[in-house]
């Protein structure tokens, strides 16, 4: 399983309980659904869990919904007020504690570019706290946010520019938003995943060496993610497997075949497709032709739903109208 | 085969070679290759030709390179200089006669922007010819230039806006540049494909549903296009293909499944996939993360090679050194 | 006054009355002004006062208004209103019928931008008119617009892509957004002229020679223009005016000084000025710092503003909700 | 003169002069002129000095050139050569001691985005040198940089930002790149200072209190300022005393008048023009119409000049062709 990428709770668990047909030991599940949208809570709790699904103790929501609509804004914002809610269990800012809002990922990479297009939808009050405060309302808090860059930008590892601005501005918690990678196009910007790990080295679309976590940035670290792209290898893989299981429906018949299909390995399997595939595409990641628009929809998303996650005092609608 | 989606001349070939182990009838082809740069010459010479390929009469020449590398100036330049030679072969301009170039796309969707993105490289010059003739040197060339953007921003068809142009400019020939769609992702932004039949309805990423050709525009169209998408279904498709030829390779031995395996239907089976797909990526379309330079550095690219091949005067190094 | 370079029938006007003490002769004048915004009509009955203004005989319509807020989105939602309702005066379509969109001006210069940018913000339904009427509402009229670019960029006289896109949809009305010069800083992205006797040579940001009027696309032509630049030598001339004007009270008893202060003729002077400034400024056209988010607001109140007026079904809030 | 806005130490000494008739005590002047470019160095030797010219013991390179023109690559190549020399007498590097560039401004207001354009037109290694050091040549030293934004867009202090950042990188030198207020509209983006005391609050076109100095960074910091802006109201100032000093020649007999015109105290004066522009020009400051296309060229000029100042094996052509 290690070698198959992705950067989503519930994806390790789908693996899991495919190969094995039972639940993960060590973690606990909820799934809930409502208008459309399915919110599943896998909470890992002790190492045997943690190692299985490869991810740290902690808490993982995902967020799961059908096609993002482009203009439909109703249903964004059902979606930024869900976002907002499931952030208010991770997130216990008590009122005038700072927040820093981190968007990783490269500007110039459309498909990576969530994080910073995040940041550029927030309301932005720190630096009003500090110097104007008797004109910010209560149930205002001090937000501030930065869109590093990548590695091959700046030339410093995101973590240490993390560590830096943290060491001076000192915040109660980090909202870390980053691009990830998905085993489904179907996940690819429609499926949210917030979790209380913060981010660990290699995951994620960029190269991101050192990990945002507790451990590194010495606060709570919470972690949106949405699948922008997929690894074509995978994808060609899962099809592959529909494909087998889908003959072996036809084949029940024919013994000889349908055990030789069921030997087949499906990690030498994935192996071989890599074999094949790579000479051609070799470590190909895809996103979908429409992600410019995709990207920008799932922004604001994001970015409202941390907005009036944060600021107790403000309505999406105001928010609508004064964040462009 | 109709309902597999290519673009591309040497596809259709490929495909029916790959189906009938023979050369299409009806269409003779010519293949060189120099520095790691082939180029197909497929001259569709009759209707039972046109009609197999389901491409008009006429000429298709494709130039395939490898991976188009990011800041590899110099492979660039000779890319722009190989498509400026194969695109001396299919125009024939006099001196001072007008060349219209057509970007189709639109600017808002990446792998859909190459189009306007090339506009934004040429030189142009009908102006200056005009209003101050005596300031161009000879064997600059008048060209001008329009990115006219796709029906859903304009509300009209392209090849509309292009006629009106066109009744007005009077050019002696248009170029029209199109992003399209492959079969393969190995070719996107890695194969250029010229024709010397215009643009038919259907093709491209984009909705163009009228004709780009010399019926439709009255002068001879140039069509420059480059695979910028590929369709999910048709990847999963070729992927099972070399899945299942490499078990036929396995088990050469195992008669009944060898037989098996030779009885599926290639077509019924693209079939099948489609409908294991579509009900979670519909007609996804999927390009490569790293689309934006791509789509910038093909731009150059094929911006250059029309630069100098329109204007017998330029040399390549000033080119580079003047239009950003 | 004719060197005196101004887009804006309201500041000939001024220029006229404050040299000769009186209004212009065959010009009638309506002012009226409610919640901080003012509306000047400026209509010109006969060639005297044709060429007094330096304008077309036609209705001139200026909403004026203090500083555009960056934020102020009811304000913006106002101004969006009063603009519908003055256009609908100049405006008299019949259901079904077409309006054809023109967004002049150059979308690689800032200033000169606001036209592509409206263009971004309009509902487009020709097209849907067209495919898919059944699923267009009543009061939801067919709408086209292009940006087609200047003539650097296209090599081709913006006015003639017009008429030959013109010839092609035979619109009913056309109307042609522009970027503008002011005499007076004070205008820039605060005024907006809306005409119904098009675009003129000469006048706007760009080199447009060739006029947009009903004489030469056929149809009425209405002309939205804002000042976006102001002459940097008309700036200092006016500065130098209020200077003269202030001494001039400063020193009613020195009659000598009172005297010579008197006698500088103003054009003779707005001449000298020119010679001085221009040796290091040239024909400097000068625009405010934050022009950039200047424009991008004004784009949205002008969008907005056309959206209601063609489309009488369409109410301000669904706009602000689906066009981005 | 205080209230008089300028961040370049000759528009002080200029003031200064003409003011005194004298040399500023404390400061050493050199002036070199070649092939059309002006280097100015201005010495601020002693605390007299610098208290007149209201600027840092230190040095102060200032490049004047003609007007930047759009595509005169050969020009800009030779802009940055001298820039590059100019950098080399203030910045002694060690091999392999690190540089940190730091573009300052916000990148959504053209005029202020100069810094981010900069760092966008950089060779950035230090990671490369961290990661891949047998793959980089002798003579390419490590070279990380950072486009943190402004207040308004993070919420923090850009100067903490740095700070925490250079307690992470411990570069060897700091290259900050700002862009400027200038009193002449002929040196917006045709003038470079250099300084090797770095950037103190208030000055520059954003808002930054904090300054950039060796005492706060705990390195030396090279500031790189380029104007791109003028405040409207020091323009019309300066406008006003050429037409008056024209005034005064034109009136030499005229006694009184003479007398008169030069007893108008000029600071006076300023502040009388505040107020008769204040009421509807406020504090604006303008910026020339074509800023695009001048913030592009000059980053690129400044870019490739710190990239062939900071990597002794960089030969510009190389620069040229592989950064974009």
């Amino acid at each position: 399983m290690i070698n198959i990428r992705t950067d989503l709770a519930v994806e390790s668990r789908e693996l899991y309980k495919k190969g094995s047909g039972r639940e993960v030991p060590g973690v606990e599940v909820e799934v809930n659904s409502e208008n459309e949208i399915s919110i599943t809570t896998v909470k890992i709790v002790d190492e045997i869990g943690a190692k299985i699904m490869g991810k740290a103790i902690g808490n993982y929501i995902t967020i799961e919904t059908p096609r993002i609509i482009h203009y439909d804004a109703d249903f964004h914002d059902l979606l930024s007020k869900t976002l907002a809610k499931e952030l208010g269990k991770l997130i216990n800012l008590k009122e005038n504690e700072t927040a820093l809002v981190v968007g990783l990922g490269n500007w110039n990479v459309t498909p990576d570019a969530l994080g910073p297009r995040v940041i550029s939808k927030l309301m932005i009050t720190r630096h009003l706290k500090e110097y104007m405060p008797e004109q910010i309302d209560e149930g205002i808090n001090p937000v501030c946010a930065v869109a590093p860059g990548v590695l091959g930008i700046t030339g410093i590892e995101t973590a240490e520019i993390i560590q830096g601005i943290v060491s001076k501005v000192k915040p109660s918690v980090i909202i870390v938003i980053d691009a990830l990678a998905s085993r489904k196009m179907e996940r690819v910007v429609t499926t949210i995943q917030i979790g209380d790990t913060g981010i660990s080295p290699g995951s994620g679309v960029g190269n991101k060496r050192m990990a945002f976590t507790k451990d590194t940035m010495g606060v709570p670290v919470i972690a949106i993610g949405v699948p922008t792209v997929v690894d074509a290898a995978t994808m060609a893989n899962d099809t592959i497997d529909m494909m087998i299981d889908n003959l072996i429906e036809q084949t029940k018949d024919n013994k000889a075949f349908y055990e030789m299909l069921k030997d087949i390995d499906k990690n030498e399997k994935y192996v071989m497709i890599k074999e094949i595939l790579n000479p051609y595409i070799g470590d190909l990641m895809v996103t979908p032709k429409e992600i410019d628009s995709l990207i920008e929809d799932m922004a604001k998303v994001i970015g409202n739903g941390i907005n009036i996650a944060l600021h107790p005092a403000i309505d999406l609608k105001d928010v609508n109208r004064y964040i462009q």
